[in-house]
């Protein structure tokens, strides 16, 4: 019996030992995630660091990270303020992903303006954008009264599901306000713990908040225990839509309303609401992923443990001056990517196929084309760099519609700064400067302006920011920027180193208006340009103190000593005398400042560094025959600064003026082409002997 | 039967299980690394990343990142480029770490004097520096011919067993030219994956030198195929001691030179040697913890695989312009880090305590102590600011040791950059100058001396950075760190915006001497100053030709409109007809520019921003009982320029003024309380009425 009875034993054995590994399996299936599914984890640590920690020899991995998935992220987002945010959010974002991106921005028509050129010159491979128009969703939002500073727009981050393509299964939702410190893809992940019936990702408050004793009378909104904070959320899309979410988040808040006045919180309140009350829809994540850093926050229960902090936010209405033990360090963070230089996110992932950003293809190429032996390389490659641009830096009241209104158009760099005070003394009409900076610059720029009762005074002067790239100062590339931005019917294109005389803005209105420029009269009108060679000085109020400024030589005509003919064409001598309006006629080099439609032509990019842009200029108004009347009472004074670095290391260059002569050439070449023969006379003039002018 | 059966059938059962459960968990212990224990591994892919594709519901983990370790980082550093280098790849690292760090370094003089200074004013927590004098260890490797760029500092890297601590088993040797983008506790966790024999970690030649083929009688030392890089080692310095490295790699070394002429890539060949001969002290280390841009790199094999790599090494001698299609994306890494802003990096470990570095805790306190409300809050804050030093930013000659010779010490931001080939022109003697910058500043800095011809040919001139912080300008701590770093016997305490007459070098050194300066004399020479309005200028050759502008109005004695007391002490008038030296009197806000021995008393750090800085300095003089010496041929010439930014920006402030008058007051105060009543006529001559001077 025995010999049949150990096999059949044995087999027993065997059966039971495949049952128990079976279930020992199933049973590891579920310590994957560290506890059972479905159930709500709320851990302090990120799973990463908890498996580096245990000691057992089967560790719950993290949730894989998937390389190359395309990840959406969606952000609200209206005007100057949160666009300059949102750009940091994004730049710490780009600084540590490997996955494609999708940025879904729900903006305002300003920050639409303003993301979309900054994201199309950015040009950051494997990055989309698609921008959805908030100004259309907010009657969905409009009628829940709410106290929140985010005002309606925070309230949006509830529409999302009903907003987003119908294709869109995931998404991860964020406030402009929190910064990444890791690959986003680890937040993603996290999709993978959620429950068959879990659609919703929030870490919780860390605050006392909404537990309802922070003073007398304090009502929240309902939430479990602390609640979740919204600052940073996954969305599953499809099962929201499938769930119904409008209805329930609209019953929700219309029965809350019923007994409380108003969200306090915005979309915050209403989440929790909906969640207390359909606590099996929210998987809770670690606390890592939303550090908030509001004034009584609890955050270092979570951040004193973690080793690894994944995403902060600067959720107290103070953003980066809230009081809090440690706000240096996270401060610190936030300056990195704030000061980030953007250009360097323009790298393209390795191992990850995507097509190149618009445009990007083109300008790969021809830079491929480039010579790096030609001597005139650096400004070629210079002609063809896409300068990240950021408009409309700082908030900027469009000036009201009115048909003579004329915008000072300039540009200018770090070493102007110190113009723009006096500037604005002297120009009270609405200004468009482009500013050539680095991403730290700006935000001392920021700082600059911050500081300036004289400018935060001032509504109607936008700032554009250029991002420098490259050794050449991109002038016309500036003008450009600015000009395109201006908003009045005219432009008055001039210099950041001139002073208008203090009538100037009313003269040119009332000019433009008698002169019917632009409607009857294709012309530019000429403004007179003088220079001062001394820093203490006492600007003329009259064109009478003017002249005695001339007549005692404390004041010069523009460049009098080293390049009359930029001006001479104004005719000085007349102008002294005139007291109507006076034609002149183009000559070469002649390089005025001028008042224009603003639809005039644009500068021609190819003159970067310094040298021969704004005769360009005139060349090309000349040519579509513009007519060039100079106004008798109208002035501007250059004051003198030390040569920028810019001028400086160029001037000595002996390569320079060969490269600069090239330019010119192929400048003449093209006028050539469009204009046929009526374009010689620019070419016969630049080749006459010239006088002793 | 059953009912006792049942029973002892379910205790066969579980001691089955039990046994079961035990195998399966020693099995699991195996499976922990992903292989067998001992066996090597080269993969292209960091485990983390197999590990995220790896489907099973038991993944073999990541090494365990050790939480809070210390972790040692050895490092060979000779002069000033590289120890520029150095910084940015400890940026690099500290960015990223989240550990304790002690960084051993190997130094000559030159670098350690850079470097002790950076780390000491840098006052990053949990960071340690030890500092190794390479000068030692030259004898231990002079001995190997070496055809690498490196020189014997290359070498040094095979005798770091001997150098560092006996007591430290386990170090991180890194080149200068490797930039990290990951966490540097995640290599030193590679440790773990040693087997008991091995002893180093090396990641393969991503090049195929050591194939031996490159060209035509290429013999390269001996290798294991392609060889391994030593960038990046991981070394156990205790098995290395234990099994007698030294004997292993000189007897290789000694043995290899009997055929061969010498090292090509230094130390690199002669660990590749002793690797050869014995396979078995390497743990081969995945290719993304360093991926190596040389010239014919084969390091895309690696990186285009790898969404993640780990440290990048600029192994071609043409560092950041290597031709490599992807260059850019490296370049962009390592941009990232040159140009970061190092004070980011002073933010504390959460969650490992250690203690503060040197100085902080003081600095701390003293911070801590500062009411916030206090209108000179700024002030007192940016007085207590320990601002990163880093001498001799560019490489420089220390001038030859002469009795009587004179640098010209002066301070300067990016604004006043301009000012330095005038300076050169003007002043062949040695200079030191503080240059206030942030660190992508510095880099600005760094190529505008490398594209100006005039700057470039200048080895006499030293260069010291101080890494801005704060909203005032620290002008006086600017002249300390440049006076300090004075080499000569005598100092020319100027400032930027002067120019001194050609002759002023040679005059000073000659005057030094008659005077007996110093050594007989305790006196401070003055240097008359004179400033033009104007632009354009032709500099006088002689006080004659000086003396004819000032008579036209072309020349003004400085600051003749505005602050006339600064300089009327100096006596113009006596200065016009003087042929020798003659005393003045100290008197009220005097602060002519001076030559005075280098031990001179130091500036007074209170005084930030503009205003009273030079004053307090001839106070402090005069207090001393320095004689004031005019010199009779001796002017420097003030150029003009537009206001900088600082100045404007707090010459407006209300509250400066009155916190400029609380610092003078503090001074007076410490004043008294050093020189007892002899201090008390400045402060009588401070409260005397003045005349209109």
């Amino acid at each position: 019996m025995l010999p049949r009875g150990r096999p059949r034993a044995l087999g027993a054995a065997a059966l039971l030992l495949l049952l128990l590994l079976i279930g020992f399996f199933q049973f590891g299936g579920d310590v994957e995630y560290g506890r059972p599914r479905g159930a709500a984890a709320l851990d302090g640590e990120p799973s990463a660091d908890r498996g580096g920690h245990n000691r057992s020899d089967c560790v719950p991995p993290r949730p894989p990270l998937p390389k190359c998935e395309l990840l959406h992220v969606a952000i609200v987002c209206a005007g100057p303020n949160s666009s300059r945010d949102l750009v940091t959010l994004v730049k710490s974002v780009l600084f540590y992903r490997k996955n494609p991106l999708h940025f879904h921005l729900v903006t305002d028509t300003m920050a639409r303006n303003i993301l979309e050129m900054l994201f199309h010159t950015w040009m950051v491979p494997a990055v989309r954008v698609s921008f959805y128009d908030a100004e259309e969703l907010k009657p969905q939002v409009s009628w829940i009264p709410n106290k929140h500073y985010s005002g309606l727009y925070g309230l949006m981050k509830l529409v999302l599901p009903a907003t987003l393509p119908p294709d869109l299964a995931r998404v991860i939702v964020l406030d402009t306000d929190v910064t990444f410190a890791s690959d986003i893809a680890e937040l993603w992940a996290l999709f993978a713990h959620f429950s068959d019936k879990q659609v919703i990702g929030l870490v919780e408050n860390q605050s006392d908040w909404y537990l309802g004793n922070l003073w007398r009378n304090h009502r929240p909104w309902p939430a479990l225990g602390r609640g979740f904070n919204t600052g940073v959320i996954l969305l599953r899309l499809d099962r929201l839509r499938q769930a119904g979410w409008e209805q329930m988040w609209k019953l929700t808040a219309t029965r809350e309303l019923l007994t409380l006045p108003a969200t306090s919180l915005a979309d915050q309140d209403i989440f929790n609401a909906v969640i207390k009350e359909h606590p099996r829809l929210v998987q809770p994540l670690p606390c890592v992923w939303n550090v908030q850093l509001s004034d009584h926050t609890l955050a270092e229960r979570c951040y004193s443990e973690a080793s690894d902090l994944k995403v902060i936010h600067w959720n107290s209405p103070k953003k980066l001056r809230v009081k809090n033990k440690h706000v240096d360090h996270f401060r610190n963070l936030y300056l990195t990517f704030l000061e980030y230089d953007g250009n360097l996110l323009r790298r393209e992932l390795f191992g990850c196929p995507s097509p190149p950003p618009p445009g990007a293809e083109q300008v790969q190429r021809a830079l491929a084309q480039l010579d790096e032996e030609d001597a005139c390389f650096e400004f070629r490659q210079q002609q063809l760099t896409v300068h990240r641009v950021h408009v409309t830096f700082l908030p900027h009241e469009p000036p009201p519609p009115q048909p003579h209104d004329v915008t000072l158009v300039a540009q200018l760099s770090m070493d102007r700064l110190q113009m723009l005070e006096a500037l604005c003394r002297h120009w009270p009409g609405p200004m468009s400067l482009a500013l050539y900076l680095t991403d730290a610059e700006a935000q001392q720029f920021l700082r600059f302006v911050e500081a300036s009762a004289v400018l935060s005074a001032r509504q109607n002067v936008a700032y554009h920011v250029v991002y420098r790239e490259g050794p050449l100062y991109p002038v016309n590339q500036l003008r450009n920027v600015a000009l395109a931005q201006a908003l009045t019917p005219y432009v008055f294109l001039s210099d950041i180193d001139f002073l208008p005389a203090y009538s100037l803005y009313d003269y040119l209105r009332a000019s433009i208006e008698q002169l019917k420029l632009g409607s009857e009269r294709k012309a530019a009108l000429v403004v007179p340009a003088f220079e001062t060679l001394r820093y203490r000085f006492s600007f003329p109020s009259s064109k009478a103190e003017l002249l005695a400024l001339l007549d005692s030589g404390s004041l010069y005509t523009f460049r009098y000593h080293e390049w009359p003919q930029g001006h001479a064409p104004t005719d000085y001598a007349r102008w002294r005398e005139a007291q109507t309006p006076y034609r002149v006629q183009w000559a070469a080099d002649y390089e005025p400042y001028v008042v224009v439609p603003r639809d005039c032509p644009r500068y021609d990019p190819r003159f970067v560094g310094f040298g021969w842009n704004k005769v360009a200029h005139i060349v090309e108004l000349d040519a579509q025959e513009y007519e060039l009347l100079v106004l008798p009472e109208a002035f501007a004074i250059h004051l003198p600064h030390a040569p920028s670095l810019d001028i400086s290391r160029f001037r000595s260059s002996p390569t320079y003026r060969d490269c600069l002569q090239a330019l010119k050439d192929e400048f003449h070449q093209d006028l050539s082409r469009h204009y046929g023969a009526a374009a010689l006379k620019y070419l016969t003039a630049l080749q006459q002997p010239r006088g002793p002018a």
